[in-house]
């Protein structure tokens, strides 16, 4: 148990360590293969959406995230965490930087392997 | 298995239930002492401020939902569903009802005693 909630750990700071690096591939392991994402205002969606989303951003800001775990706790090969997220958002052109608070809900399953991916996320961040 | 997922689809049912009748002591049946909700805007909340809301709401609206579960897996004392809401606000002073959707990502607990309660839950409804 206290192994799964390191790997856990380990995994949340390698997806802030590779988003603000723009390391897509790298995200994208970290996310199992039939991953749901629910965000206010939009439909749930998944991989494909959230690479198009990822290189689109990309293209136009560069994203820092902070999280500070509230919870988490795991039964099996399941596992739930909730987070408070402070996400910065610089425009590439030079324009004011943004921040965004909210807080986010996340569903991981531990592989065959041993390693956990993320399977379903709601983000309250507006 | 199949028994909690029954159990789990009974208590989604008996949720709905309670909160159109105004039945605030069975709805507070359905929750984990320790439950957390997460929503668009407002600082994570427990029981005590559901109470307080469901009390004000009830004064002055009727709210009946239905919900379209979207998936439901359940491991050892930990499940999690996710749902598309349809929610309907009628003011009880006669003015226009509204329909608010979205989606909820919940958590849920199994108890000593084989009951399964909402532990966290992340509504995205706008």
């Amino acid at each position: 148990m206290a192994n799964d909630e390191q790997a856990i750990r380990n995994l949340i700071a390698t997806w802030l360590r590779a988003t603000a690096a723009g390391d897509l591939s790298q995200v994208l392991k970290l996310m199992a293969d039939d991953v749901v994402f629910l965000t206010p205002g939009l439909e749930p969606f998944g991989r494909k959406e959230f690479e198009a989303g990822f290189k689109g951003m990309q293209s136009q800001v560069r994203v820092e995230a902070q999280t500070e775990i509230q919870e988490m706790r795991v039964s099996g090969d399941m596992a739930y965490c909730w987070n408070k997220l402070t996400i910065n958002i610089t425009p590439l052109s030079g324009g004011d930087a943004k921040q965004r608070k909210g807080y986010a809900l996340t569903v991981l399953r531990k592989k065959p392997d041993g390693s956990w991916v993320i399977a379903r996320d709601a983000n309250l961040v507006p």
